[in-house]
């Protein structure tokens, strides 16, 4: 198994990732947890009510077991009860300010062994961008960063993983994308360990390239009541999303994972205002129709 | 079919509630809608930013249609195609007050019938309590009325129903309950159609006498930050029951129900702290310990 060379990457882009969020924030840092058990290893990090990151999760995950649960192996059947192992980074960022976007990222690995030497593993992971005010050149970049990303893995991948993007990240009640997507890919195996762990690595690389430049330009923004409301009922459908659909929030309750863990996920403030209407040819407006949903942010 | 009767009960229970509220209400009133649609009526009704009542919805609605959907019929196949009917009311109160609880209510009537007159039709419904800050005289006293609302058509009904709501209104990520419960019932039939629908009226009669002498002696309370704050985070739990189990708001959603009455339901600030943890031996802390966890109120 490599799985030890991936524990070693997400464990290095989750400090990468921390310390840059930790730069940018004089008043806060991160809550480090190291939670050694049974089944491996837990390291959640949050940062709470920074000066202008206002929540940010970092998590890392390494669980191992000896017997793969049956539900887990549909599509190889024959290794029921084999070993496992599984590493994960996950990511979620709510800065203060309603012109600076939220982001989410996520990296996966699993590997699992039979006796007679069936061997079985998978990729999974991508980022996505939320953003409450929309911004042309912040979304041209961030899928500029994406295709950058995975563009040297196979020309076919960027529109196939930003399709996927799309596809995931999507309210079917509100009829409206998550945010402006990015990359999403799961069970991904080539047969290619090797360049499949690098089309990873590049991902999780590109991440901080591709949000901090937004950031930077978007935070110092003078902001008052009426962006601030805004983006509180806006974060109303981030958590409809995380708690409605999100499969990796759903398999976290379910398997029992710690649930501060799970829920770090969720906006520190949420407003919901019954029937709330955005004006008329507003920002606000133009986020809702020009920015939620899918568009090819590379040829408009 | 006695539909009419049951839409007549709920539509003046729906006027007595929304005056009872807009009485202790200086500020707001209710938004009243009436929506009329082809396959029915709408009348969603929401106080929003009141000086109390910082957001309240009482709904009423009325479906009819031609042919019943086999999905609906599992129990009787044979009315699948039949013409059906289904009225509900459905109400939420989130008080500003932190020792104010919030409540909900839901009552509901189906009836379908076949050409060969094949007859089918039940209730549903019931009242639950959720209090911020524990008081052992609200949740007797809402138990008392539970109790009063059904004892006259049979003494299992209390303990069934009671039980069946502390079932229902439990949040398993948590393991606690929403509140300290109070009456839940389904699929309600004894073949005495007179007598069932008398039971709800008495279930929906009760409502203001068990809820309002406990609003009324909290809501004069003085408060502060740290009872709000414990408010607004604890009111996080009654989003995760609403979008993760409440099989009400999972039907509002896939059903196409108009958006913003399934959501209205949703408390309007709520906060998602990263590992909140109450003081030991705070009256915040005695909530969880005493509150939230199955208890007979009348049998202490």
């Amino acid at each position: 198994m490599s799985v030890a060379a991936v524990k070693s990457y997400f464990l290095s882009l989750q400090e990468t990732i921390c310390s840059a969020i930790e730069e940018r924030e004089p008043q806060s840092s991160f809550n480090r947890k190291h939670i050694e058990h049974e089944r491996g290893l837990s390291k959640p990090q949050v940062l709470s009510e920074g000066q202008h990151i206002e929540k940010a999760a970092v998590h890392f995950t390494h669980v191992h077991g000896k017997s793969l649960p049956p539900a887990a192996t549909k599509r190889k059947p024959e290794l029921s009860g084999c070993a496992f192992e599984a590493v994960s980074i996950s990511l979620i960022i709510h800065p203060r300010n309603p012109y600076a976007p939220t982001t989410h990222a996520n990296l996966r690995h699993f590997e699992a062994k039979s006796e007679n030497g069936t061997h079985i593993w998978w990729f999974g992971g991508g980022f996505d961008l939320t953003p409450y005010y929309g911004f042309l050149e912040d979304a041209i970049h961030w899928h500029q960063q994406a295709k950058k990303a995975v563009d040297d893995f196979g020309v076919d991948l960027y529109p196939k993983m930003k399709a996927a993007c799309d596809q995931y990240f999507f309210l079917p009640h509100r009829n409206e994308t998550r945010g402006v997507g990015g990359l999403f890919f799961e069970d991904h195996n080539t047969g290619d360990f090797k360049s499949d762990f690098a089309l990873v690595q590049s991902v999780g690389d590109h991440f901080l390239p591709a949000y901090l430049p937004i950031y930077d330009r978007r935070n110092p923004m003078p902001y008052g009541q009426r962006e601030r409301s805004h983006q509180l009922w806006r974060r109303g459908r981030y958590v409809e999303f995380n708690l409605l659909y999100d499969r990796g929030t759903k398999y976290g309750l379910q398997s029992g994972r710690r649930i501060e863990s799970v829920m770090a996920s969720m906006p520190p403030v949420v407003n919901w205002t019954y029937d709330h209407q955005v004006e008329a040819d507003s920002e606000e407006a133009k986020l809702l129709n020009d920015f939620l949903h899918p568009r090819d942010w590379l040829d408009l």
